[in-house]
């Protein structure tokens, strides 16, 4: 029986409103999308939770046997810096005249800098990871589909989509909870709205003022197309026109997704994603971080520690452990004392991980309720992450698994109480699901370097354990204090000495 | 005075088969395009030539302080079997097939899978690295733009370009120096022939075929540019009309780079490239290593040593040393004898930087001749590096340098000989030209642990030292011994102890 039968997975559908048993459209197989950056800036903090809530459950989806394409897009183009009102000068652009750059280099930098970025991280690169402006034909042929079903209607060279129109036969704003009538009374006046029937109306098409540079033909003018678009025309490009899953941030559930929605029902007649998943934010002081609010914090600085807020620079596996400990659905707030705790249980956890590589099996007296306990708490871990994905849980139970592999280690367990079977299970869903699901891998050496380091310090081991078995202890002492200060902790105990590293 | 004003550059033009000055459009700015790989494969050896020249080239034009916006394309679509004859089936489409996946999922893996490789490598990331699938619409523009010009014609739906009318008015075959006359005469009749006017016309749109799954609206058909279009499009859309460099392996002068040239001429009337630059090919055995032909071994197999034709596993800097001991311009034949010969070439050349960095300046008597003569040597490694970018000779004056920092090192020359000026000078250049020039650096780890690794060797050093001085000979023969197992070799110098891993 494969793993996803065995652990079915339910999970929390915004669109709904409640948990609802996972099943995808063809058996084995998901599709799913996730909204990317914008690169138009340094990658920070608030990037990484977004990237890493899609990259857990497409590692955890891959883990239970399904065969996912894990679609994630790079919006380069059309991002406009007033993202609800959807006007404002295009982010990229600017910076690209700041910098007297062609716009494509800045999001090839930027582009490069966030691939660098997640790899360090370990989270994992998508199936197909398609750019908005690597797609216009793409979007054009969208814009037509829309416009033939009558949900958009052309000003000027510019398209937009028909909102009140929509409302008349489709529900507007079920995902978020706005409700259109509001939108509409509620709605602030600026620029562009003397073309638009109504003022939440987004463009599909914006034509292009002479002064923006990055500019596309059309059958409508000379412009580009409108944010919202790119993630309906990549999604159903690479997925079909009716797929698995869809998430993306909260904050992204209006106007983003609402539009989506639109448009999908615009271009195919019906919805496209049949469950939509949202991961909350992070937050610095209670605050969203963002790149627009400048409250935020970039990986270079947190793993370098140059921010002014940083007491340390932090590494990233206790990044990646720090988010991991919270539900995707929570916030999280950034704080020093936090992301200590979680390098203090990253490293907990990575000895426990070197605990259990070492136990080797041994025949022994069958302890049954030990051993019925043991695979309970294998098959408990899988049922908290099948739970919404719930790593929060799961980390828990793999921090109770890790203690009996230390109870082991240390003789208060032996072995042989438990089967050959159920102990080759603990030992190869520990370390697999640390490593492959969680993506929690010890830190940042090359494997090569890290052999010789291990094999010196190795012999450093032998040779304190020579001098004081010679009863030398100027020398033993010597090698413990010296090694310490260089970051190598000696430790030891009664199987011998091992050593950890800073 | 800018470094590229006192060493300036000529290279051989192969549009006109000669040394030219390089005088770039723009003082201080240099445009650069590269062919860049097909991702239908893993990377292997023969795609290193060809991405490393240009990584020189690039590297050494920043050096000299001109600024580059170096553009290498990617492609991911329209690159047919029969790259002469422009028919055969798509190699993206069919490799698809073959593991049932998305061609652009294909795409993105061996697009990853090319940059972790050429990362490791230290092969530069291009300022834009363009796909040809994400330029759809700018290359339906140059096609109506070449129709417009005449140059071109439209059949059924694919769009040709005209070579017979073309060779009326302009050169066709300068570049590969290929006659029309005898391509007409001597070609091979095959599919497709039907439409076009004559055999060697190519295609510029290919109409689709029911069965091929890259597909794009068109003002002609639903179908595919056809494979010379991209560099077209992509080189002049982000470097403009007319630029300083288009480089490429020699094997793409024909067809390829004479259908850009033809290409560019319909599209804006004019040659877009001033100077061709073609790097030759990694042969194996005499032949062109490929993937068409079978013969090539994958970064991957070099890297672990897994081919069959490897006596070792040999590591990226092993290879980046490799190619640079040639002329880009020369033929380089794989062999393990060669490999070997690098890699011994390479640690000399690492440790002579290791001496380097270890040179402190000390006043001593001036002995001009000495002075002059580094200057000279100094000078020397920038005019090789300006003669058509000479890495083989540049390494060679860089070897000369490194043997002027041992004999400071080993007191054959006292550093006080010359001035501090020239000292700097030398540690500068010296130090900057391996790393940021030829990009060749000490390999492979992370700094944190590389560091923990030094201080753990330099503590069995210092214990060995005290050992010696006890005359307790049995310990410190048996730290050497025992260190040289693990692969790191103490030297006894007369100022004290060195190591060399590996």
């Amino acid at each position: 029986m494969s793993l996803y039968k065995k652990f079915p997975i339910t999970l929390f559908n915004t669109l709904n409103r409640k948990k609802e048993k996972f099943e995808p459209i063809t058996e084995g197989f998901v599709g799913m999308y996730a909204c990317g950056p914008t690169v138009y800036g340094d990658p920070h903090l608030g990037h990484v939770r977004s990237a890493m809530t899609y990259d857990v459950i497409y590692r955890y989806l891959m883990h239970l046997g399904y065969k996912v394409r894990y679609v994630r897009n790079i919006t380069d183009v059309g991002h406009l810096e007033d993202e609800v009102l959807g006007e404002g000068e295009d982010k990229i652009a600017k910076k690209a005249r700041v910098e007297k750059l062609e716009p494509m280099e800045v999001v090839q930098f930027y582009t490069n800098r966030y691939h660098h970025f997640m790899d360090r991280i370990n989270i994992l690169r998508p199936s197909i990871e398609p750019s908005a402006t690597g797609h216009i034909t793409e979007q054009i042929e969208v814009i037509e589909k829309i416009l033939e079903s009558g949900l958009a209607y052309q000003v000027n060279g510019s398209v937009y989509f028909d909102l009140k129109k929509y409302s008349e036969d489709y529900e507007y704003g079920r995902l978020s909870g706005k409700v259109l009538e509001d939108l509409m009374s509620g709605s602030r006046d600026t620029e562009g709205l003397d073309e638009k029937r109504n003022p939440n109306d987004f463009a599909l098409w914006k034509k292009a003022k002479p002064e923006h540079i990055m500019r596309w033909p059309s059958p409508w003018s000379i412009g580009f197309p409108g944010w919202h678009l790119e993630c309906t025309s990549l999604s159903t490009k690479y997925l079909g026109e009716k797929f698995d899953i869809h998430g993306g941030g909260m904050d992204l559930q209006f106007p983003h997704h609402e539009a989506e929605i639109a448009q999908s029902v615009g271009y195919c007649g019906h919805h496209s994603v049949n469950y939509w998943i949202h991961n909350n934010l992070l937050t610095i002081k209670g605050q969203k971080m963002s790149k627009s609010l400048g409250n935020f914090i970039t990986l270079e600085q947190l793993f370098d520690g140059s921010h002014e807020l940083l007491e340390q620079a932090y590494s990233p596996m206790t990044l990646r452990f720090f988010m991991l400990q919270a539900h995707y659905g929570s916030p999280i707030d950034f704080s020093n004392e936090a992301l200590k705790a979680a390098e203090k249980g990253f490293n907990r956890l990575m000895a426990s991980v070197s605990t259990m590589e070492g136990l080797s099996y041994e025949k022994g007296d069958i302890n049954e309720k030990l051993d019925a306990a043991i695979n309970a708490s294998l098959d408990e871990v899988y049922f908290r992450m099948s739970d919404d994905f719930n790593t929060a849980q799961a980390l828990a139970g793999l921090f109770d698994l890790g203690s009996k592999a230390n109870a082991f280690r240390h003789g208060q367990l032996q072995v042989g109480n438990i089967t050959e079977k159920t102990f080759n299970r603990l030992k190869e869903v520990f370390g697999r699901f640390i490593k492959e699901v969680l993506g929690l891998e010890k830190q940042g050496e090359e494997p090569q370097s890290s052999d010789i380091l291990d094999n010196v310090i190795h012999l450093l081991i032998e040779m304190r354990t020579e001098a004081r078995a010679n009863k030398d202890f100027a020398t033993s002492d010597k090698i413990r204090d010296k090694l310490a200060k260089l970051g190598v902790n000696l430790k030891d105990n009664k199987d011998g000495t091992t050593f950890e590293i800073g």
